[in-house]
């Protein structure tokens, strides 16, 4: 059991109806959480078992006809933790029970089809977690500052989302939407850091730097993709990202408080069981 | 760096040429492991930090034209702890670098094609560890004890597999074969358990127990499929696996081993790394 309430944390993250406006957001702070990177570091570990139990209960559930699962959707600029908290928070959880998906830019076939097309296809079946490592928001952030679809179709795709995710809700899936918030000067850091180290160079590309230089058009992206598509069902969550240890926190919280939500108990066995274990007890020697 | 030779483990569970005698490996023994379960839990765990490293560097050469890949293949009578193995050694890597295929009966659409046509789809890209619950192997062992294919057919299939997996080994994947090896007075103990814990009962299926009663017919399949595709390039290794502590530092040890053998080191920039950082420190305010 986790020794804070939940919603002190996930209640300031979701974002309220209406425009908002990022730069409002203080991307260093730690809402709802008054320790240290310390203690943000062991509330995570001692949300672990319950986290744990909790996806294993929904496992067993898309097992026995259950419908339900999560979709978790991580968005953020670059360097923005996105892969820190896969390894760090869905790390923490069972593979088996995780189906992750990292979204490049579409390929040939899939710019064939409708954005949506390959979202789709990538879903989590029931009782599995599904991420998202970038998603179907990339068609209304970079589609938007880049110019890859004129104005009216970016409209025409907020609206599609809505009704994609509605449908996805109505069949048992909880979405989780996560913007994780740094600040310019926090990516610069990170930028020049894995400049600095060799090992890290694989991770950069100087392409993002380019990303970088369109600082306030992707947040303007990011603002009006917010707003239009905030909706009750599937909320979005702002998450200050320039401490990982509070990043990987608030997630796991979203996480948790997600699979409570679901009230899960064990699925009740469709077979006799005093029948079964008599007949383990009474077999012949093999 | 782990505190004992790796090769201790990983050579006794390496099956040698030519027939095995699954009767005659102990179920409960732990080869090349001096310690109790305390010590193998703290040396998985201390293999931890390596086997991280080394599976970000894996990913890392896979971004950078790497063509190496990781198949670890696991197969094992029911309750041989599979999943047990995904949950503590295979959970122990970044989970962006994984991907797990668990295998049912074939879909009807999957039995229209060849049996490693649906193997072949779930194979890893490049840079990534794939691991396989159950496998290609299913179509040699229950195809074989519950005669779903006639024998000429099953002697046809072992080439097969022998031809597809040197070739994947020729395009670069490592391919680790592992027999979860455990005895049926343990099968039972564990199905009893299973039993014994309404939150295990959706674990446990009454058909489990039908493929028990053939026991020796699937020992048998096993030590054929074993001998006709131990080959040099992909051969097969037997882990005792009724402690499952063992079982689970004897597979993350093969990973390590296999990770280690790839000698990677981190790609090069491919970009001007003094002008990126140039670029970013005389950058005009965003």
């Amino acid at each position: 059991m986790a020794a804070f309430p939940l919603s002190d944390l996930t209640s300031p993250l979701r974002v309220a109806p209406g425009p908002i406006d990022l730069s409002a957001v203080e991307t260093d702070a730690t809402p709802g959480f008054d320790g240290d990177k310390g203690d943000g570091e062991k509330a995570l570990q001692e949300l672990a078992p319950e986290l744990e139990e909790l996806q294993e209960r929904l496992f067993a559930d898309g097992t026995a006809d259950g419908r339900r699962s999560i979709l978790l959707v991580l968005q953020g600029m670059d360097t923005s933790g996105k892969g820190g908290t896969l390894r760090s928070t869905v790390g923490l959880m069972d593979p088996q029970g995780v189906r992750i998906t990292s979204f490049k830019a579409p390929t040939e076939e899939e710019r064939k089809h409708d954005f949506l097309w390959r979202i789709t296809k990538a879903l989590p079946p029931e009782g599995l977690v599904g991420v998202f490592d970038r998603s179907h928001y990339e068609d209304v952030l970079i589609a938007r500052v880049r110019e890859l679809a004129p104005p009216d179709e970016i409209r025409r795709r907020y609206q599609a989302i809505n009704d994609w995710e509605a449908d996805l809700v109505e069949q048992g899936t909880t979405i989780i939407k996560c913007m994780l918030h740094i600040s310019a000067a926090e990516q610069k850091e990170r930028l020049l850091a894995r400049l600095d180290d060799p090992t890290k160079h694989w991770k950069y590309n100087p392409g993002d730097v380019d990303e970088r230089e369109l600082w306030p058009a992707y947040q303007e992206a990011y603002e009006l993709a917010i707003e239009r598509t905030n909706t009750d069902i599937a909320p979005w969550h702002v998450i200050p990202a320039d401490r990982k240890w509070y990043r990987n926190l608030a997630i796991g919280t979203l996480l948790l408080d997600a699979l409570r939500a679901f009230d899960l108990s064990w699925p009740e066995a469709d077979f006799d069981v005093e029948h079964e274990k008599q007949r383990l007890l009474d077999e012949k020697p093999l």
